[in-house]
């Protein structure tokens, strides 16, 4: 892969600064990032879009909203105040996509929190499409269900993007959350023109914590040049994030953790 | 639930010997027991028999079998043989079934390690049909795709075991690897009288590693009651197992979690 169409997703990196992420993935040839929320919380988005533009980098999703099921009324009223101000900063950001981690499960009740989800995805799209920002709900391992997303596959989140049903609403796909399903390459081809962003990561055993037990792209057992290639056929031409949370290499140099990364995107 | 209808899984007290678990099951009510080939491994399938026969305990099913998926074809073989001799051993314990625990991914290639469960299935059912025993394939949670199946969620376990279209080969649906999928209840209906076992655990926080950081019924999220009534809606009547994998409770005295084990699945 050619560097200048990955993004360097600030996760990967999570020990570094904003300004030390952006100057790594200039360095190592990075076309563009993908920024979490709390990486620029400090020094805000505007002056973050403007050390993005200084150094001609793209951005290619901010993450995240969603985290819709709450336990009561006064809880999902502030998340919804918090999923308009992540709209509004992935617009002053210019990223192509805001990505949706929708919540897991209240208390037992999954068939509740997929209603919550529907609900305030319905909810918050308007606003989205006010903004100029697509939102991608991003599908996640079924190890994540509890604490993360009910919305457990690929085939799930397209019914509900469909359901949804307007064009600025479609789809995160993350090689690590989908690969193990049957229907994954059918799903794909269905997402088709709906699928916003595009992340790849590894999985490697053992699972030390259901969040950050991933391995670099090579290390682990995804088919993700298999998968590169399906997401490709789509029609998918948006830049590929590298969107590796690992506690491991969070204890190492950044500089380390950024030039494996760059590593091993050539060589996908 | 009355605990005579309940069978006590060795896999939930691992540090007992089989003479201790059957004890154990005795001393708590328990009505029946399942079995891990290891824990009978030293005295036998036959001198286990007399054992239950002698507490007046069933045996609602042995693990395990599968793994079907091998790097090549001298250790395919060798599967293949370990497989009919598990055949064997549940036949002499007259179990309800011999769970399937179908192999994981092989490399990087999931439709080659589904291929070849596929394959090992068809060869193995005859087999089991001469026996008299019925081979029930546990779908898993997607966590353990790279490890222990490739076979990941209910509806694929569904297609697969009617592709088989045999009667001696059916499914062993426990909670904790299917709660988080959104057709559950739906394939849950569609297995209907193909269902030869259940097992229940709870799903809690955090995974320390993919196998065994289960919960005791009640202490997690999943609404075991919801999944017990659509389990019983099939017409499914034979014990329910109580199978908690758990690092934490294996470092305990086993009459502690036998005792737990008891009170827990008392109360749903």
């Amino acid at each position: 892969m050619n560097l200048g169409d990955a993004s360097l997703n600030s996760a990967t990196v999570r020990q570094a600064s904003l300004l030390a992420v952006l100057d790594l993935a200039v360095q190592h040839g990075f076309g563009h990032v993908a920024l979490w929320r709390d990486v620029y919380h400090d020094i805000g988005p505007v002056r973050a879009r403007k050390e993005l533009d200084t150094r001609g980098l793209g951005i290619s999703s901010v993450c995240r909203g969603g985290m819709f099921p709450q336990a009561d009324h006064s809880a999902r009223r502030r998340q919804a105040a918090d999923n308009r101000a992540a709209i509004d900063e992935a617009s002053t950001l210019g990223a192509r996509c805001l990505v949706l981690v929708c919540g897991g499960v209240v208390g037992k009740d999954m068939a509740g929190a997929r209603d919550q989800i529907r609900e305030g995805l319905l909810e918050l799209a308007p606003y989205a499409a006010h903004a100029g920002v697509r939102l991608a709900v991003e599908p996640m391992h079924p190890m994540m269900a509890a604490d993360r997303s009910a919305i457990t596959s690929l085939g799930e989140a397209n019914d509900l993007v469909e359901l949804v049903g307007t064009p600025e609403v479609g789809i995160a796909l993350d090689a690590y959350h989908v690969w193990w399903d049957v229907n994954v390459e059918i799903e794909t081809s269905r997402a088709g023109g709906r699928i916003f962003g595009v992340q790849v990561s590894d999985w490697i055993l053992p699972i030390n914590d259901q969040l950050a037990s991933r391995g670099m792209p090579g290390e682990g057992c995804i088919d993700l040049a298999h998968f590169l290639h399906q997401v490709r056929a789509t029609g998918f031409c948006d830049p590929i994030e590298i969107e590796v949370l690992n506690a491991g290499n969070w204890a190492r140099p950044a500089a380390d953790v950024a030039r494996m990364a760059a590593r091993t995107m050539s060589a996908l």
